[in-house]
């Protein structure tokens, strides 16, 4: 092999190498993407085991007050993870900022809500939320109404009722 | 010149600008992050020439009902635009979910708020809001006890006053 193929030959090869490694840093990034939820707030606190299955981590962001009578606060599931089953003595709303999981009233079906989903739970009314199996949840909650109370706390979701969202999705 | 010595300098070149297309990628990307804004929600309508200035596009997330009592809602402010000045009978929560803004309370200083922020103003207190000159505001916004009504609006915001808020950045 003459000195000048093998000039080029190396060349050729270190041109490729190039081209192959930009395309895959577009890619890697493009995987990150799908996979990683977008962080607004700080992480917060983890949630008692004894309120929540798996890893939920909670911050407050408006405490209840007597003027805005409303408690704000945003909760990030990991995969798997939920809320026992609770519910608020004037209701709540919750917003979804991003990624995927569940919502089911007592009585009704299991809904998937994920980022940009509304849900709305009436008064008094149980029900629970969390991340899908997964993907997380990023929600943001807003209890409305505070001077009526703001939680009451019951039992775990068992697995049989989580594993069967999956049939919703 | 050589013919060797000319191949060797074409794939010299062919891969410089491999290299630098490559990296170029990477800053246009990394640009185009710094500026674009996520989006949660559908965009809206564009809200009033008479209530805002500049373009502003509002979403209602959750009507205000006799139960929950509680209006949400999203609005994405262009840079440059704001509200008018406002007022809100049982107040108002402004959670910032992307970007850059204001927000002034009448007779206090402007407040620079962005991604992650927690803005409380209270009932029938003059206010304004709206994104900074030069990048957009995502803004989720909470309005409370509604049955006191929703919002009270006044006049626009000056540019002398909307151009003030660059000293506090």
């Amino acid at each position: 092999m003459t000195k000048s193929l093998l000039k080029s030959i190396v060349l050729i090869v270190a041109s490729s190498i190039t081209i192959l490694s930009c395309n895959n840093q577009k890619q890697d990034k493009m995987k990150t993407d799908d996979t990683v939820l977008t962080e607004i707030f700080l992480k917060g606190e983890k949630g008692s085991e004894d309120l929540f299955t798996g890893n939920a981590y909670n911050i407050g962001l408006v405490d209840a007050d007597s003027t805005l009578t409303t408690a704000v606060g945003n909760v990030y599931f990991e995969p798997g993870a939920r809320s026992n089953w609770h519910s608020h003595p004037a209701g709540q709303i919750l917003i979804i900022t991003d990624g995927v999981g569940y919502h089911q009233i007592e009585g009704k079906e299991i809904e998937i809500i994920k980022k940009g989903s509304v849900v709305k739970c009436p008064p008094n009314v149980r029900h629970w939320h969390g991340a899908s199996a997964d993907v997380g949840l990023q929600q943001l909650y807003i209890v409305p109404n505070t001077e009526k109370g703001i939680v009451n706390w019951n039992e775990a979701v068992t697995d049989e009722i989580y594993n069967s969202a999956s049939k919703f999705q």
